[in-house]
């Protein structure tokens, strides 16, 4: 089909679709860890400050795992899980005047109103009106889901539910981007590599010339390295429990490898050897309480600082001495790197434009949507980073 | 006597001592939590970067107290407290080229040797040489005591012993200072006011027109209350158990008051609900580990700033949810508010000079050196602020 044929076609199919439900396949998780099953479930329209996305491409970030698995987690089902994506969006609520259809975008679990004090606050990406929330299942402006089977309704998961060739997403959780951009590649951006980026350039803001530790090599912690090497770290120290990751991790400026499994003494007293005293900087991405005090605890006394960035069981506690922060170690935690989604995305995506930012060495495995449980078994299994699922014409 | 007499005196005196042993007064705590008792101590000369010092003022704080009661502390008796004080250099050990007797001097339990990574570190303050290490009775070039009674060794503290009239401390532990400042007011700040002051100019870094909590109005929590004040903050929270705090406090710049013996809920809760989310900064000048993490909890997400100053019990543990750091707040903690005592406290003496910083209204009491229990028993009243003692000619 010719660029402009195509074009046209797709324009009439926006323009038939538009106020009307449409029915698409989606991948529903009926159950806490079972398999997804593809559905073909219908998608309202938009309502106010909403926009539906057809969604070409999406990919697995760990949270989604957390979730469906809801072993340290709320169980909301069935539900659509998906959060790294990208799509084109086919029509606007009431109120939307940011976005038009066949505009290209990026969802992202947390969103940006541009009016509260978080948005404005140069500080904070928190939103009070759109911060991420992982048990709400339905959109704010009703408080009712936008997907259905049979009129019953399939619950929404962090506001993007990308696992569906069609979604319905707030305004202020889409960033628009560059349309020359390619969706299959950048719709890493949408979460854990500008998460694991940002927290390092964003809140661990490490020197040149210092030492960075990062506590899980997935895709998150690699974008984190990513942000070391970007930052000039003359030591990048990778810890995993999975040695599999080191071979991979080298791809990324990762210096040196830590499985604490080949250690008796705890890892952050392995790091104080290795580093006579500690590290300057350290970002954990794994979700784990151990490695979330392990990373604290391996900063060095007087300038450390150790960010938090994965997502913890909801019993969870940290627990460390006093002591270890009045040595004048900080300790802090960030969602999506600290970057305010509609505001700072567009730019991020422009790195990778400009080749300041690679994003293929994430991408390991691809599957077509209908193989979508492929992707969690991988995940499942720590094998390769990231795997895109086209969701096909 | 005219000053010229006086000061020819001082001089003989001096050329008499150097290099001997100096008998004097000191107050010797034998045991932990009994009345100290006034001694005559043989204090010995200086050795290697070493200074002799006359101190001519002392006061308390409540590390002192902590130590002398050794209930959440390792016990080390016999041994001579005290580490706020103001005095004169009266000779100097072998490399010691920074100071010459007749210097004027504040004494700090945290030193700077100028030389390690801390020292040259911008961030910190922890030299490696020379910060604090309560558990230490000795002088580090010797592991030996200076002080002595009839050949049997007393103990020193945090490398000070100003509860003498006469201490030996490392060159690194000592300020040199105008020596027109009047050492009984400046004397406190070679702990409590530089403490709570640099916590909050230097740590927490509250910006104009913000909302600051402090745990604590003893005189670190309202030097860091003066600090906020300085910054411009709008709102400045006191929290104190001791409801006679109040009225002092009011002296200081704080606006509100927060008992937490009257309310059901955690203060945490009560100061969130009062700031509409929570405080910008919290600054933490207890010891105690529940006001520790209600400090930390209370400030808001997404940009909140705490910041940790009083000495825990050594088995105390902080434990918060994981999720409180990652919805962006940071938590920090400072010994001596992260000021280097050689180089920056001269000018923290300037800013009382210029009377940009009141000290008057932080000192509550006074006595003479031979009633110093009294001192005591006023802080563990919690009855005034600072209680200055006068080591007397
Ligand atoms: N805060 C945010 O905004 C945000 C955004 C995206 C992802 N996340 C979280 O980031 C984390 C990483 O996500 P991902 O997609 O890269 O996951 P991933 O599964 O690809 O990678 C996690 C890695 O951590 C390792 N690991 C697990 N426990 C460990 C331990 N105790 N010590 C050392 N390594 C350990 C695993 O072996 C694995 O290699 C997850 O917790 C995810 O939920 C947070
Ligand atoms: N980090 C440092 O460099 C450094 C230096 C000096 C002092 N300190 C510490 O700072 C703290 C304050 O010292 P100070 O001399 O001002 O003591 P202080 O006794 O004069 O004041 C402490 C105040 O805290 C209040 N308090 C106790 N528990 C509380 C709680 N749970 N909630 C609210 N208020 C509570 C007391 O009523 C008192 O008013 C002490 O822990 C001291 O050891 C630390
Ligand atoms: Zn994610
Ligand atoms: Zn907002
Ligand atoms: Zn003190
Ligand atoms: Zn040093």
């Amino acid at each position: 089909m010719s660029q402009e044929k195509k074009h046209r076609t797709e324009l009439s199919t926006r323009i038939r679709t538009i106020g009307q439900v449409i029915r698409c396949k989606a991948a529903v998780a009926w159950e806490a860890g079972k398999p997804l099953v593809i559905e073909e479930v219908e998608v309202a329209p938009p309502q106010k400050m909403e926009v539906r996305i057809k969604i070409l491409v999406t990919s697995l970030c760990h949270t989604d795992i957390y979730f469906w698995e809801a072993k340290g987690q709320n169980p909301v089902f069935p539900r659509i899980f998906g959060h790294e994506a990208g799509g084109i969006v086919e029509s606007v609520g009431e109120g939307v005047t940011d976005l038009q259809p066949g505009d290209h975008v990026l969802p992202v679990f947390t969103g940006e109103c541009k009016e509260c004090a978080h948005c404005k606050s140069e500080e904070s990406n928190m939103c009070d009106l759109l911060r991420i929330n992982t048990d709400r299942g339905v959109m704010i402006h009703d408080e009712r889901s936008r997907f259905s089977i049979n009129g019953k309704p399939i619950f929404h998961f962090v506001g993007t539910s990308t696992f569906s060739e069609y979604t319905v997403v707030h305004v202020g959780c889409l960033a628009k981007i560059n349309p020359e951009a390619p969706l299959d590649k950048v719709c890493l951006l949408s979460c854990g590599i500008s998460t694991g980026l940002g927290a390092t350039l964003n809140v661990a803001k490490p020197k040149k010339g210092s030492s960075v530790a990062v506590f899980g090599l997935g895709a998150v912690g690699l974008a984190a390295a990513e942000g070391a090497r970007i930052a000039g770290a003359s030591r990048i120290i990778g810890v995993d429990l999975n040695a599999d990751r080191f071979e991979l991790a080298k791809k990324f400026g990762v210096t040196e490898f830590v499985n604490p499994k080949d250690y008796k003494k705890p890892v952050q007293e392995v790091i104080a050897d290795m580093t006579n005293g500690g590290v300057d900087r350290s970002v954990e991405c794994t979700g784990h309480i151990d490695a979330m005090i392990s990373a604290f605890e391996c900063v060095h006394d007087g300038w450390g600082v150790a960010v938090l960035v994965g997502v913890p069981h909801k019993d969870a506690v940290f627990k460390t001495s006093p002591l270890n922060l009045l040595n004048e170690r900080t300790l802090k935690g960030t969602f999506f790197g600290n970057y305010k989604p509609r505001s700072d995305i567009p730019s991020v995506v422009e790195k990778y434009m400009n080749k300041e930012l690679e994003l293929e060495k994430f991408i390991t495995h691809e599957v077509p949507f209908s193989e979508i449980n492929k992707a969690f078994d991988l995940m499942l299994k720590g094998e390769g980073l990231r795997c895109i699922i086209r969701m096909g014409e």
